[in-house]
């Protein structure tokens, strides 16, 4: 079984016209979690790679053992309020309103090199976030990396003007 | 370096007479994240263990690098409304008012040993609704493992009381 079999749609969810990508299939799977971990640790094994970031909550799950994998530690990046140190917050825009994601003022030091995860890229616009933070901090951003593209929503796109490099597992188009 | 000395305790975090075990700190040091991943997988690596369950969210970081190292799947236990496909839910108590966890409804699959995760254990609710998930699932709850015990909010006690095994990797006592 590949990957992108593993994930299941689920139509309309959260809301009508939205097909959801449900990577708890894909995970639940121990050849799945495999294939998933074992693509990034090989595609960053030989790269320098000092943290490992995952944007809350499912960038948790795969960047932990991407980390462990490649012996770096692992700094999440969460919603506003849940870090209970010092940190530094960077807002950004939804379809109505802001969000804002926050990291520790602690976690990256000044030239470490990072690797930025997440499950699913749509828009963008919490990894561009996250990818300033690190870079507030002094961090390098190696790559973006995800196990679900949307090119139909164009967040690697985006990414890439901005001149980050992007990196994702599969994708989906909307019709699929 | 050991496991305890890597977690940052946070005064008065979120609210006044709260300490705070923050194990970010802990994650971020390559060489934390490494003896936390390997002490939890060298005592489940005999043992059959065909899922790991993490709660939400930092349950999420060592459960699936966990998972990913005793080579079985990873399953998330999140809070309410966060799982988009067909869930189980369960209510539990708290100082005030009531919480929710929830699972997919095809998560585990009946008999399977399951390895419940969960960074810390306070007064023990949140993984006995988890462990009750797991059971109304099929599955057998292998173990409860914490990376932190505080011992004085009793919340292993309660757990063993009711018969499931728990094992913490450090604990905090209030004074510290």
């Amino acid at each position: 079984m590949n990957i992108k079999s593993l994930i299941r749609t689920i139509p309309d969810y959260p809301k009508p016209g939205i097909q959801f990508r449900d990577i708890t299939t894909l995970l639940k799977d121990a050849s799945g979690l495999r294939q998933v971990v074992d693509a990034l640790v090989e595609r960053y094994a030989g790269a320098k790679v000092d943290k490992v970031v995952g944007i809350e909550s499912r960038g948790f799950i795969v960047g932990a053992a991407v980390a462990y994998e490649l012996g770096v530690g692992f700094v999440p990046v969460r919603k506003k309020g849940k870090l209970p140190g010092d940190v530094l917050g960077h807002d950004y825009a939804l379809e109505y309103g802001t969000d804002r994601v926050e990291i520790h003022s602690d976690a990256i030091s000044p030239d470490e090199h990072v690797l930025l995860l997440d499950d699913l890229i749509a828009t963008g616009g919490t990894a561009e976030a996250a990818a300033i933070l690190i870079e507030k901090l002094g961090g390098h951003v190696l790559e973006c990396a995800f196990i679900i593209g949307l090119p139909d929503l164009g967040g690697e796109r985006k990414l890439r003007v901005l001149g980050y490099k992007t990196f994702s597992l599969c994708q989906f188009e909307d019709s699929e």
